[in-house]
């Protein structure tokens, strides 16, 4: 955790990925963010993986940092009191993160007749409110087809990674910091939308692969493991470990040239067909038929060992292939990286969590926190943020609108 | 384009993925971002996809609406300008967004000697420095091992979408204006490194699947296109066209009950097995073995347009898979898409882009720009924002340390 933000104030209504990892980037910021919750949870709190005993490690991931207040949202009083959390005064609060309906109780009219200055970002599926996931997105957009190897023919490949939910939910932390900005600017609220369908096929076109096939009026086919435009595959070495190596600029091409001790097989090639490999990657792509076995060879007869030491002393780009279980107890990635720790999550199971995924050198890290127990901070945000007394607060519970933890 | 940035100007220098898509998020926000370009291009100058002229589609699509000053960063005078122009005066200036080494002539420090106050964003491959890329990143953290239909046994399946690269990207713009904001309050200049290494573990932790291998002790095996704790996967209509279907809350569930009218069948399941689908995703994952066959008898007997027209009616959360070249033609995802454009681009081929990602319904939506000409800029910059008088331009020009369009 760092403390760039800690004076804002971010109400979030949210569930599944994007939109609660958004109000967690947030929160590693220094943000106050108050997660707004239905009583016993909303329809992601019990979400796998879970722990033996059914707690959601999934919903504590990313919920890290946050308050939360629980209400009974099914009711219109409980509705009453999330609206006037979401727009409850203050130059820094006023800050509302969601993936509600654009229509409901949490509409950004409803919420901006009670403050007009609020600033709302919302997490959509489709721009006209219908539903979408990753999972349909990622479809929609073809991307499931030009995954995996050619062997799989026409089968498309699901990713596993929810890739447009990630990318959403980064995008959504940004575009409230730039709301918020032009607010403290104009005094002006506004509302931020973000489709993730919009997300996905937005960003297939930012990365060139819209007009590719616009201009070809071809699909790009599977590939397999073989990167577009460049050299890149994943090779095996001589004790049968996995590895991933990619050279783009000439300077990667070089070194690995000199790692496995290839130039003259190269030199034959560029020979052979007349093209030169070292100042343009696509030419490598080209002749990845002829490349391909050469460094097939050189990293069969050496070890993973071997090529690490060679790899990382020339400034090679390569990664090992791991299971996410060898990841898990990889020094450089998580048991030496200063941005883990291991605590106590809420479930009570203890296990290193990431803290910010940027590391500022000039300010202190903080330790990350725990994901907050349902209701956690019920209490204490009504008297806070609405001023309630806590006779008010007595009656809500009595009423069963509220649960405290 | 919105407006909500304009104060803002950020310089950037940067190549591949990540760093330039943080400077398009900004710029299609409306902040003046200017890139340093090397002249003749950076090393993704001419990434593919290109057009059959050899211009980069993946480079114009990433540089969109931002400026170009091309200078000789070879040389001693050259590199003296970009450092000047990245601590440049202003008070909404001084933000460097970049993915050059942390101890180079553009390393935070030598920076913030000229201006204290600077904020610096740096992608990284690994956080000590070392080179990573998307696809090291992805093999060294265990996705490619469970992505992928079960028929592939141990052979990893590499993700051709560049997913840590864009989330990098669009978490690095919401650090900078993270920064940005703090700066504002204490006069604070810092430097905030985004290693890809860095996001890749971290997000898997925060989505609860680093926790998940750590409490069971074993890797999450393959699960092909099934979502993992819910009912999702692709199915086949009677007209052949296949369909991603899924169904975590419990009003998606019901939907595709509907949908499917399979409520008898379903009912036997849970009489049989003893167990309700209704309320709880994760037994609908666990009894897939039981759901995936009704519903592809459902599916089978309905064509895709019958299964389009009920789905949509009731709710149901689906996707039609497309190849990108459907995509690009689809509708809803572009040609009737108010965030797309059919503009000139800087290749000269005339295509639709995209605007931002995000829909301010109380904003007017600018038209997407297209990305600079090489150093289409640098006169302009140079004389705005370094002062230089036409005679120092001339003399820079004369040395061929920098080059205009």
């Amino acid at each position: 955790m760092y403390d760039s933000l800690t004076s804002l104030r971010v109400v979030e209504a949210s569930s599944f990925v994007a939109s609660p990892l958004a109000g967690l980037y947030l929160a590693q910021m220094g943000a106050e963010v108050i997660r707004v919750d239905q009583i016993g949870g909303g329809p992601d709190f019990h979400r796998w993986p879970q722990t033996a005993a059914g707690a959601s490690l999934y919903w504590e991931g990313l919920n890290k940092g946050k308050k939360s207040v629980a209400l009974d949202l099914s009711r219109p009083d409980g509705r009453e009191l999330a609206a006037a959390l979401a727009a409850a005064p203050g130059e820094n609060a006023g800050l509302f993160l969601t993936n509600y309906p654009t229509d409901g109780f949490l509409s950004h009219e409803r919420l901006a007749a009670r403050r007009p200055d609020l600033v709302t970002v919302r997490v959509m599926g489709q721009a006209n409110g219908g539903p979408a996931l990753d999972y349909t997105v990622n479809c929609a957009i073809g991307v499931p087809h030009i995954t995996g190897p050619e062997s799989l023919k026409d089968e498309p490949v699901n990713h596993v990674l929810p890739a447009w939910d990630l990318l959403a939910g980064a995008y959504a932390a940004f575009v409230m910091l730039a709301l918020e900005r032009n607010r403290r600017g104009t005094g002006l609220g506004q509302e931020a939308r973000v489709p993730l369908m919009d997300v996905g096929i937005a960003t297939i076109a930012n990365l060139g692969q819209l007009a590719e096939v616009l201009t070809t009026g071809a699909n790009r086919p599977r590939y397999g493991n073989d990167v577009f435009g460049c050299f890149g595959r994943d090779f095996i070495s001589a004790d049968g470990k996995r590895l991933m190596i990619v050279a783009i600029t000439p300077r990667q091409w070089n070194a690995l040239i000199k790692a496995l001790d290839i130039a003259s097989e190269i030199a034959a090639i560029e020979l052979m067909r007349e093209v030169s490999f070292a100042q343009n990657e696509g030419v490598r792509f080209q002749h990845r038929d002829a490349l391909n076995p050469v460094v097939e060879r050189a990293v069969a007869q050496r070890t993973a060992a071997e090529l690490k030491a060679s790899f990382d002393s020339l400034g090679c780009c390569w990664g090992p292939y791991q299971t996410m279980l060898e990841a898990a107890k990889d020094s450089m990635l998580v048991t030496d990286n200063p941005i883990f720790e291991a605590i106590v999550q809420t479930s009570g199971v203890t296990y290193p969590v990431p803290g910010a995924m940027t590391t500022i050198p000039q300010a202190a890290r903080r330790s990350p926190l725990r994901a907050p127990r349902l209701g956690e901070h019920t209490d204490e945000i009504l008297a806070e943020v609405l001023g309630l007394t806590s006779g008010a607060i007595g009656r809500l519970h009595d009423q069963g609108l509220v649960a405290a933890d």
